[in-house]
């Protein structure tokens, strides 16, 4: 299975994309023996200088993607963003995971929520606004404040409005359309707790793995920090697990997919959203876990068994590095921190923006207090 | 320190070779967003397929050298076997660990003992061998059996001949020196109780950190197996740590060393010898030690911070998966071994040789007797 039908050599996964999530599932493709290639509109991304097999910025958008397409074995994505479309064309030519039919499925929200609705899924209010009516009337069913949302291309708190209350409705409704033709949905504004996130492995052979239930701890809409186990009741832990399974056999995912959740201020669990590719909420599984969420996506779309997904230790922290400034993304002085207990993962962008993702530090204990203090000390220690 | 010189970008560690000692160094430089180049006399190793930046078997010896150089900030090297003066020539040009004098200091086995020797460290009896009556002095002052050496480019039992009395003396020394202009040396057959080995990181600004002292166990001269950490006397490790720290200033090391030491019958720690690189029985570090010694290899010559070498668990084992058969490097059927809780790490060797070192698994817990017990089931699970 690990034999590649192009050169008899090793099996070349192709990734569409070259971003972080990209260097890192280059990682393990290399532990595991195997090649790597990578395409991108535009050269210079962070996993674009680990292989020769780079396609990125090369010919026209067919030209490269025929190329790519030609010199992989199997492919799969580190963005959800990708045209469906486009996935259909390469399914005609090569394995790829996960599959058009699972993007059509999540790519926009309001498909991806009545999915889960109808597999049995516990969501907050939703619905579809095809106008500044509808909203009123969800407002009036279901009470403020409530959160409009494009049904399509939403990240990090982009494409995301809260309406406090009727007088917002216009405001919010155009600033969202304005650039946006796939439109609208409204949901209600969930109290919660804490928020959850549960990564899942499928393998194109129906085998089904899952991670620990994590927190997440998000700063101004960005993810900030992961705990791993979430301190959390035992049921709420196993509810959250149980769902995000369904959530990916609902879609028929093949590959890794981080599901997030919400636990709310009256213990339920519900579903959010769900990522179909590695997550930023699974990083801690690089060192945390016996299988990364990594090694898992490769093994789920080559077919290989999954790999256990205990964590090693008990419990693990990850802590993202955010851009604090404008310009090149090499640090200035990580010195500090690589003297703490904590592992550094950077990921060579060449520019560097405040709020983007530019790195990460995880650290591993036997418990959360022991891993989180560490992470925090080390995080705390990383100058720019 | 983590920016580049050439074009602004992250730092490029260059590496002289592209085989799997290469190759774990590069995912290490990519973990910590740094860039790869490497260099061979032919293309097609493991790491050449890792970077754009593989100047492998590209125009004449001098060119591809020279383009190599020009590409990198800083070399470093993954054979210890390349020539003091390619060493000197780099030297010119760019920073390169370890240094042409440490290289000369210890290519020559009887230098690297005298060398030793001098520094105070305990070392079996040896001398140099000018022809067979040097031997049979050496025969009759220190006994049989002795070991006759190649002085340069031994490796995994290669150039080495046991002598068991006399008679046999003049066989041994006309294999030895039929291939062989760099010399001979004789060193006493020492009876041990335990291989050892320690790895030890020394920075460009004189920085030191030492590994665990673990144990090596040998199959047919080739490293099968290596526990950390040694389950031996504390006194034993610190002698032992003590000596491999005293090896690597004696030769004003810079980069990483594997120090292999002796523990005799009579409870006494002798230095073998050194290699100026990531080692084998140093594979472990990666999951099993807070940095592994690539990342230390990778600090120490770029002059950060050396990183933290405790356990992260207590205990590791690793296990070198050995080619069982000659021909194609991928294997037929790992998927037993991967449900286990162990890491399997594949070398993308096109060609697999019988005895070859093709790929290897660690496992981490919190007890010797554990880790063994995992890695061995792991191994054994791994089918070729």
């Amino acid at each position: 299975m690990l034999q590649s039908k192009i050169d008899n050599g090793s099996l070349i996964v192709g990734v569409l994309g070259a971003g972080q999530l990209a260097k890192m599932l280059a990682n393990d493709a290399y532990r595991l023996g195997l090649r790597f290639a990578t395409i991108e509109d535009k050269p210079g991304s962070p996993a674009s200088f680990m292989t020769k097999l780079d396609f990125s910025g090369k010919g026209n958008d067919r030209e490269r993607l025929d190329e790519f397409i030609r010199n992989v074995d199997v492919i799969t994505l580190e963005n959800e963003f990708i045209d469906p479309e486009i996935l259909e064309y390469i399914e005609q030519l090569k394995p790829v995971y996960p599959s058009s039919k699972t993007l059509n499925l999540i790519q926009d929200k309001y498909t991806q929520k009545n999915t889960f609705r109808d597999a049995g899924l516990d969501l907050a209010n939703y619905a579809k606004m095809d106008n500044i009516e509808d909203c009123k009337e969800f407002g009036a069913r279901f009470g403020y404040p409530f959160v409009l949302k494009s049904r399509k291309y939403g990240y990090d708190g982009y494409g995301n409005e809260t309406v406090d209350s009727e007088v917002e409705i216009e405001r919010a409704y155009n600033n969202l359309t304005k650039n946006n033709k796939s439109g609208i949905l409204a949901e209600s504004f969930v109290r919660f707790t804490k928020e959850l996130a549960v990564m899942v492995a499928r393998s194109k052979n129906g085998e089904v793995v899952v991670y620990p239930c994590v927190e997440t701890i998000q700063r101004n809409h960005i993810c900030h920090k992961v705990i791993a186990p979430a301190q959390i009741d035992d049921k709420i832990t196993e509810k959250a697990k149980q769902s995000a399974v369904k959530c990916v056999e609902a879609i028929n995912g093949v590959g890794v997919f981080g599901i997030e959740l919400f636990l709310t201020t009256d213990g339920e669990v519900l579903v959010n959203e769900i990522a179909p590719r590695p997550h930023n909420s699974g990083h801690y599984t690089i060192e945390g876990c016996y299988t990364s969420q990594y090694e898992n996506a490769i093994r789920a779309i080559t077919g290989l068994p999954l790999g256990n997904t205990d964590l090693i230790m008990g419990a693990a922290c990850m802590i993202n590095l955010l851009g604090e400034r404008d310009g090149s993304g090499v640090p200035r002085n990580p010195d500090k921190m690589l003297t703490k207990k904590a592992k550094l993962h950077l990921y060579d962008k060449t520019e560097s923006r405040v709020g983007r993702k530019m790195g990460h530090i995880t650290a591993i204990a036997t418990t959360v207090e022991q891993a989180v203090s560490i992470a925090e000390d080390a995080a705390n220690n990383f100058k720019w």
